[in-house]
């Protein structure tokens, strides 16, 4: 409708209703968002397929569900991440094609198929069951971004040589995602041993000294690994995202 | 050589001057590092073309020649970072042919090729003079990696048009450092323009709540453009290096 | 009747019941608050149509309407802020006048006309549906103070091009308020959009790296646009009370 | 210039060279910043006799010279910030008119007159000689735009007998700057005072529990005198530039 | 009995039954404590009319009540710091004479007359409301150990007449507590009005920058008053026994 | 003077030439500090033999000499701490009658007799020389003052035996002071064995986890031993000064 | 089993099936953990007698029965630490044979005797009742790993003639584990009575300005005692731990 | 001598001067050095062969000077460490036996044998060339306890292989030291291989995010390898005395 104005004006123009100068000025005074600029084209390129997103966390049920269903009528996946059990449960009450991933807080809405994305899988690599969530909100986004997933789960830094035994699981992936708590020092071994994208997610698993996370963000944050790149904690949801930009990057150039 | 000792092993197996058992655990007993694994093939498929680093803050200028003299022995380029302008000329008296990139604090001795990393350039971005070391060392650590770079400097959120303006620079590349001191918002400006992988890097300008870089730091790991990365303050070298993995990954799969 | 007391004093000087040195001294041995000075005069004149506060959080609803009740008889407005949605019940069942707007978290008295403050409205900038408590409480406290606003709702700087597109609303206004919490980057955005006051308001939104609200409060204060003004986190009513004083002393000056 | 090339469109359009979907499809591929928006508009009406301002530090006298030598051909006034004795020296030697300010650190080339900003000047109030830096920073920003300034030096919350006393001199003005380090009090008992807005600066002054300036900053944030902002600690600039906004504000609205 | 065990040994000495090297090696395998030394009866002397003290906060109910009942044996008085009141009503249920003090969170068990201590009274300042439970845990405190109390409530930094009026109040006390919260600057009004010792308690009042008492507690380490000391967060209990240590002090010498 | 504007204005009304609204008026626009309220009088008397202070730090010699100078016209003595050896001198050369302090950095003029403060002795403990700065600058304080000093060097936690054989020095003290560093444990120990007030002033020395003096501040501030107060980090002046005002008391009181 | 596949391929060089190359090859791809190395040996060394141990907290019931069964089917005993009342409850619903410490929150199934661990019990200290959480840890730790104990309870830096008279157990301790929170001081003087190992444990016991156990860790790490060395806060499990290490490799060196 | 007190007071019982009470009384007094108790033998226990420690950061070079001759008068071995090279030549001028190790900072008179403590070597682990100087001060400082030292230098967690590879030193050490900056994961591999005591040492090297050491303190605070315990911050010399008192522990028990 905004390209609808300029048209508008253009045609003034062109019947000699308005002279330039007066275009000049209408033009001008129009906002930004109405020259539908490439700003929002961009972001349709990037949302083929990406669903649309909604962090339920801090809000109520109620208000989950109406944006859930306004998002839903224009026929788009939906996801709502940091959505709690009882919220999942009203929230099903009212839409109930939900599906709920527990264990990585996700509520999904799936009204079209997912086209795949990326040749590779992304290799999504957690030391304990305690980092599990965060590496699960990873797996759950990236499942409805269309990307496949090897998992390298129960490996940890003192135990090194579990880490090492997988190899070949790194060799056949084109990102990886390394979620890690505590000391946070696993994206180090792992950045060590391969060539590909490490995104680095720490986790406010711990207590302490763990500081609720910040440990593993400062460690990541300065490994001695070359090029690793670092989320916000328990960030599960970022770094999926982090591995689209990359596997997308990747299809174009 | 390690290949030998194993080699040796064998063959005494092969000639019958030892049995299974014993073969066994003379092969168990090898130190892990002999047996040549692929850690350090796949670093080399890293490395190609990939120079050797020296960190040179907090080594005297005596250390770095020493270092440097042995690696170029090899034939490989040879880079130093964080070398200030007083020991480069010191290095430069041992090693005539270091080149200097005084912004970027980085000396570099260049003995073979530059193979080129990538199909598509880099997009460099920086908001302002006071980032541009940083942003310099991103870069020419990003010229001796054998990628192309497209700068985009003096934009901010403070003035958001000249960014916007420059959506084709952005349409041309493959990946996107930005960097930025201050309050570090600039990278969430970028990652909402466009959807290729969002390299940021926080500086330590600014002063007071600036905390010598951890509000950039933080600004950008809370940013609202999802699937943002982030590097250690100041970090150029590594941004470049992420830009590095992207690159190659995108070339492999 | 402090001035009473003062009033005593002199009539026995001017009566020769006492003489200057004795006058002199029981003046010296009033206390200072006796003498009725322009500090109070001041605030009242601050005051015209200014409600008295409670900050509820941390008073038990018996304490709060205790205060509000001995308030109230003066026939004052009073705005009670911080009230959560069960003390605001207890309130209402001893104060049945209470109006209690949940967003704010404020429930208010409302005794008496508010007279208007100030020409123009003040722009009440909000990036995102978890920042409206924030951006609400300083809403209902403008309200209060007697202060139009206009809302720009839904803005942020990962979509800047929404901010652009509402400059007009700028253009009306004298004053504004940018509320933002996560990396808290928008006020830069706004500020460097406008030429009038700009008075920035940390949310807690957020986790991780958001730091409770101390990230978006760093960003803010060392924001690339100048002159940008910040008040402490979540505090919605501060702001409001801030541009309660910008519009009062452009009325006055 | 960007309008020429709008202009060129339109006359394509008005003569027939073009049609409207041709000229739709043209302007929508005109950089933003090209079309010369009312955002650099609004500054240049902010910037209305306003100086052009280079934060010299972490720049060298060179760097400082180009810049002031590029900006000061418009004719316009510059302004050099966090300029030290040193760099003030070797600016002299190649700009002669420079004028230096030692204790505000501001080097300026006066090229135009100053045309007055505001009706009523601002009290800059300050408690001890450590903090002067600070504030002499705010009044000599102040004097480049046109602000006139009451100083309320030597009054401190120690001794609140001082400050009371100058009762009269804020009676006179639109709006207070306080400067303040240590604990960082001051504003409070200023905000507790006037009804005008308050702009509070805390300094670096002080050691330990002062935390450069961190323990000030707090405490103005959290000041129990409603409606106070804060600035970044010691950015006196900042704070000057603030008052200009309130001060234009009122001027317009 | 310690001396007992002393006694044997110098007797044995005595009789002949051990020599002089015997005896001196008997001694000194004593333990410490066993020679009932001056520390202890130190404490004693400091414990005149002293109550016994229990910090019940991480204590179940159960714990306190058997420690209490065990003190109480001794015919001694008894206090129970930070005892919400669920426990209180808990331990009442087995020490029936417990009186429990609901603002301070301090419950008693009273057995003996408490000596006064000092011949003057101590000013107890305090801001507001939400600091009266510090304020009253630092009363409730010096009610058990004999001191008198001047309360001087509801004066504060931004209204600081209303401090000023309390002159005389101050002029009859020896020491001064203040309690604050929020910017914590209250101390540094009272110290540069009096010259009595200054003990200052931070609460944890506030929010956000506030920083759960830290901003006040920094504030007041680096106030502009020369001499005042400070207690930790929320110590009402520490400034009472502070403020004991000077009354005895005073009175001794 | 302020007492004779007072005076003029009781004349007036006792001769009729204005009447008593009048005068109640006049008496209400004078300035507080006009007046000559107690404040000022309290403040002399807390200052009786009390030198005049410069914080020199962060001032120039010039700025010291200059406001020694002026204060030594009134005969007072003076003190400048945290003078500097080259500072010192450069003042000297200026008033040769300086005395200079080099452990303590302080300065001193000297021009009147110090008349003594307190019955008793503070003892002032220290565990190692590396404190020995901040406890001599507590000890040349308390000197200028008039309070004696028992001096308890060379004692620590990890050998409180050395300290326990110290208990006679403090039975004769009625105040003491603890300097300690590093884990700033000795107050607790000294807390423990006396019953008279304890100021404790940590230290910056150490390193690493010592945190520039933190630490040693946090300890001093959770410390077991009851009723222990706490200054500024290196503030061994104010630690003084708080003793002052227990002595002033207790000779009052 | 994977000696299995390396004896395969020897076999197969030994018959001639394959040739050296080949098998050089073959040994090369095997998985590290393939090969049985010395790590797990070494573990197997360390284990002795170890039992197996589940970190429960952030575990449901649920999941520590389920990890509990399956450890328990070897035979081996378990530990479940942190293990709060609720979810042990839960655990001996499904394995009765659950015994249950609550003060320690540890929960164990003993399956095996324990075999003795060291010559030497380890002295245990603790200040107060409030840390006995966490030393009571450290104790049911010790036991399960064999370790004797020899408790120093009620100890502390404020009343240090206690733990002096406690020297004789300390002569019979090869290894110490001091418990403190609050300031942390007590491992300082400990360290300074023995010369054994001590291992000192932060607790996050305290409020204000004891930071949740930094500041006694702080205050441990800064020690003036030498060669202490420290756990993570609470970490009574890993102190255990650190002593078995000790007695371990006394026993073998 | 404090021995000969008492012998003189037993004596005086003995010989029927005093009677029981009296000598128990006088034995009341004697301070608590005189006994002569064990705490100090336990000292000169622990230090057989022990050098005299002087921590030189901070003191001049005359004051280490003094206490050095001091010391070395009784014939005894000295070490001064963090003794800076322009110091130590300082140092060398009066005392020419000085021995000064540039790394490690220490200077060291060496006046006697140093016997060897503890049978089996301690394994020093550092991963690179800027954690040299914190390494060899542990190094430097076993040598002088008589510690012998097996390096394992140049290993990291991003190239765990040449760590893998060292194993069989591990197997000869009794204790290990493990330094490490950045973001200090070494001691949880090293700590996963290894069943012997870990000592591990941050150190200050790195920038941003890694804190000035504090990134790895907490790394290794929170290691998921159990039983590591942790120095403060670039502290070889506590590490190596850590190592002592287990070598001692060892030998005695």
């Amino acid at each position: 409708m905004d390209a609808d104005k300029i048209r508008a004006i253009l045609e003034s123009l062109q019947t000699g209703r308005t002279d330039v100068d007066d275009a000049l000025g209408a033009l001008r005074n129009l906002p930004f968002q109405d020259l539908g600029y490439a700003v929002v084209d961009h972001h349709r390129a990037l949302r083929q397929g990406v669903p649309e997103v909604i962090f339920a966390e801090g809000k109520t049920a109620e208000q989950v569900v109406g944006i859930a269903r306004a998002i839903s009528r224009s026929g788009q996946n939906v996801m709502m991440t940091r959505l709690d059990a009882a919220k999942a449960e009203a929230v099903r009450a009212e839409l109930p094609s939900l599906k709920y991933n527990a264990v990585a807080r996700i509520g999904t809405l799936e009204q079209r198929d997912i086209p795949p994305l990326g040749r590779s899988p992304v290799a999504l690599v957690c030391a304990g069951t305690s980092d599990l969530p965060v590496a699960e909100e990873a797996a759950e986004t990236m499942r409805m971004l269309g990307i496949s997933i090897e998992r390298v789960y129960d490996v940890g830094v003192a135990g090194v040589h579990r880490l090492l035994a997988r190899r070949e699981t790194f060799d056949r992936c084109a990102v990886t995602i390394v979620v890690a708590g505590m000391e946070g020092a696993l994206p180090s071994a792992v950045g060590g041993m391969v060539s590909i994208p490490v995104i680095a997610v720490p986790t406010s698993v711990g207590y302490g000294a763990a500081l609720h996370g910040f440990t593993a963000l400062a460690c990541m944050l300065t490994s001695c690994a070359s090029g690793i790149t670092v989320c916000n904690i328990d960030n599960g949801f970022g770094a999926a995202f982090a591995a689209a930009r990359i596997l997308q990057s990747a299809s174009r150039f």
